[in-house]
């Protein structure tokens, strides 16, 4: 950021009084301009004792395996976020939508919140972000093909969950350490 | 948004090629500028029967009464921004906390993202932005008095809960009707 979107003059990082952070603040008119995480909604669509994942037409990450997700907009539930996405990208619709796990992702400041739902009649094609839709059974997950850690994480603590047939809402985090490495936390559920 | 982070030209709103949502895109450089919910991140803090609130000292809503909570930073975790904020407000520490329920409040474009957790000591005291902290009972909950409908949500949850020994992941939304009325939707646990 170096104009303010206000009035077009240039910012500079500053401490506003009352603050013990830095932050864009305008040289003109003094407007602060907050910068604050993101949400990504997504969904974990079952069919049968499967799953919908999305090859990726767009970067990052082109070409691999992806669950439906994508950034929350505004005037929008995180609920209906998630379903737009897995309309948009795999033209899924999606019933009985559960809250199912959120990630905390610190060094890019993005909060993933998953659901767990129904695929209507099995159904879905590529949308304009995918290369192809497919059901995945957990044999056949393509577990080094996948677009993030924070897919693999939540598939990962899928079907541990489905195993034990116990659903319990998953909160975590993941970070990289100091030699970014990438580092995942499981809270306790 | 009148102007241009990036380089202070004039925006414009248009839907960008592949989008199907009006954005503000610079007139010059191009660049699209998204616009997404915050999260507020916070803290029912427990101590004995007891849970913690804070009486607001900035508006809006100076006066009444709070759980201690506050827009989620860049590069934190939910959990680390619930800590932090009830740091902040009440000077109190929270330990073992859990997710305890999200609010997406459509009509702001907020998401709250509410713990629970053990006071420590239970201690608290006013921080900047409250005018007092005090632990209450069920029967001493100040309803009338609460600053947000979301407060009020969550509080109402947390009780009945609380009574049925049943704590459940939370997932709803709030949000005003043709009429501006308030509406909350609590989704099934």
């Amino acid at each position: 950021m170096k104009y303010c979107s206000t009035c077009g003059e240039q910012v500079s990082q500053k401490i506003p009084s009352g603050d013990n952070r830095l932050r864009y603040v305008c040289d003109s008119c003094e407007t602060i301009h907050y910068q604050n995480p993101r949400i990504i909604a997504g969904c974990i669509a079952e069919h049968d004792d499967k799953i919908l994942l999305c090859k990726r037409a767009i970067e990052p990450r082109l070409g691999s395996w992806t669950l439906p997700a994508g950034y929350m907009e505004n005037n929008e539930t995180t609920l209906q976020a998630a379903a737009r996405e897995s309309f948009e990208e795999a033209n899924a619709n999606i019933i009985n939508m559960s809250l199912y796990c959120t990630y905390s992702i610190r060094h890019i400041s993005q909060v993933y919140m998953m659901y767990r739902g129904t695929l209507v009649d099995g159904f879905s094609a590529a949308g304009e972000e995918s290369l192809e839709t497919r059901l995945y059974t957990e044999q056949d997950i393509p577990w080094d093909e996948l677009a993030f850690p924070v897919i693999t994480e939540t598939l990962k603590l899928y079907f541990t969950d489905k195993r034990n047939n116990n659903f319990k809402l998953r909160d975590g985090e993941i970070y990289r350490d100091e030699s970014q490495k990438i580092v995942v936390k499981n809270y306790p559920a």
